[in-house]
């Protein structure tokens, strides 16, 4: 059974989930928090259906195991395809980021028009748009899938010129099609968001996911009663592959010092 | 026991690895050849050395299974990483692409200057660089991973200002340093061989490891007597994950038409 001093559960295909991460932390600073990258298989963006929803439930075993109380998919294309097959198999809430950033989008946009970027699985399965045309039939989406800027980000070409182009490339041709939001719909696309509005043209809301996702993880811990009062809880971080790497990028991209990494291989 | 009508085996991270397949095919049409991908876990080039040992490990098992005369690791990083440990577990020959590649930079090298581009796991494990130097103690080697290469080929991008402009991030402050030669030590960077040439100022020569390693295969097959005299061999295709990206993929990049993907999932 859960309680107050179980742990969250949070995963990803790798370090771009420490987003989210970062944002429960900021949110609930007494939890417990175990972490998830899948390193050795990662990226999941350019994987097939089948793929990620094996890897994700095999995840959410090895977490559920764990006494998690709560279990957050830090990753948009594993929410994107594997959010049910997840909750089929786990007895605790499971969180996914879509949702969360499909609502913010929503609530951001004055005119209805979003755009949504992220990895080629991702916008292939259609997810954003479908729960955004759930909520509010009347919006009009469009999805860009932006497959190069994950390698860039993770070569920390964060400012780089050819970081702008390749923006640019992908982006530039939507300027004129009236979009004021823009959901980043990849956990690494925060690190570059402003060459992404610059790309955009500049005058575009922005929507993130994971600090939309960490509210939602409070508010369904709260009403389950199953909040931490401990003042500073502990982290745990665990990856399926190359635990320095993990460090040194969790450092470098997101200023997150991580002691130690314990390994899992599947 | 292996006999002139078994096939040879081929592996890789991906789809890159079909370059080596090409080549062998081109130089002995004869042979039956399975080709094995490891899509679900592409790529290779940033993993750590125990996780490619690992996958490497697997697939030769895979592939021993199915009574190949001929193990090649069409793989530039499981080449480095992993030859050793596969050998010792496959009772066939087993034959990477670093040897055959070293050998063809010592005989292209006028003044013994030899640059090598990969992924950061084949430049971190100095794998050309030391059978270089073994066989030529006097050469003078340097190793420079250009990780985004792969992600642009794969999209596609091989003619465009964007790669360029990479390349010559990664490469133009090394034009100066007297380099006759450059191995191409990734299977994927045949495919902008004109985009590194003119980022390296233009006259250096270029040493691709897949016709090299054919030349290999075909001495090997030879000397043991299991040449294939067959007018046509078959060829058959398997991936770890998605299939059809492997066709769309293997036609758009290679221009090879593949019929049918089999799916084996570890």
């Amino acid at each position: 059974m859960s309680n107050k001093s179980s742990p969250i559960g949070i995963f990803d295909s790798g370090l771009g989930g420490l987003t989210v991460f970062k944002a429960v932390r900021r949110l609930m600073p007494g939890e417990d928090i175990i972490y998830f990258g899948d390193t050795a298989r990662v990226p999941y963006g350019t994987k097939s259906k089948e793929a990620v929803i094996s890897f994700s439930k095999e995840i959410a075993e090895f977490l559920s195991a764990r006494g998690v109380k709560l279990l957050v998919i830090a990753c948009n294309t594993a929410s994107s395809l594997a959010l049910e097959e997840v909750r089929a198999i786990t007895r605790v809430p499971v969180i996914g980021v879509i949702e969360p950033g499909a609502r913010s989008a929503l609530g951001a946009t004055s005119n209805g028009r979003i755009l949504v970027t992220g990895t080629t699985a991702t916008v292939t399965s259609g997810a954003y748009r479908k729960v955004i045309k759930k909520l509010e039939p009347g919006a009009f989406v469009f999805e860009k899938a932006c497959p190069l800027f994950v390698p860039l980000v993770e070569e920390g070409w964060c400012g780089k010129k050819v970081t702008k182009l390749v923006a640019s490339e992908y982006l530039a041709p939507l300027r004129k099609r009236g979009f004021d939001t823009v959901i980043l719909g990849c956990t690494h696309y925060p690190l570059i968001k402003k060459i992404i509005i610059k790309a955009l043209g500049g005058r575009i809301k922005i929507v993130d996911s994971a600090q939309a996702t960490a509210l939602e993880v409070r508010a369904d811990l709260g009403a389950r009663d199953l909040l931490n009062p401990a003042r500073r809880g502990r982290e745990r971080y665990i990856a399926s592959d190359a635990p320095d790497k993990f460090k040194a990028l969790a450092f470098r991209l997101l200023s997150i010092k991580v002691k130690n990494v314990e390994v899992k291989r599947f």
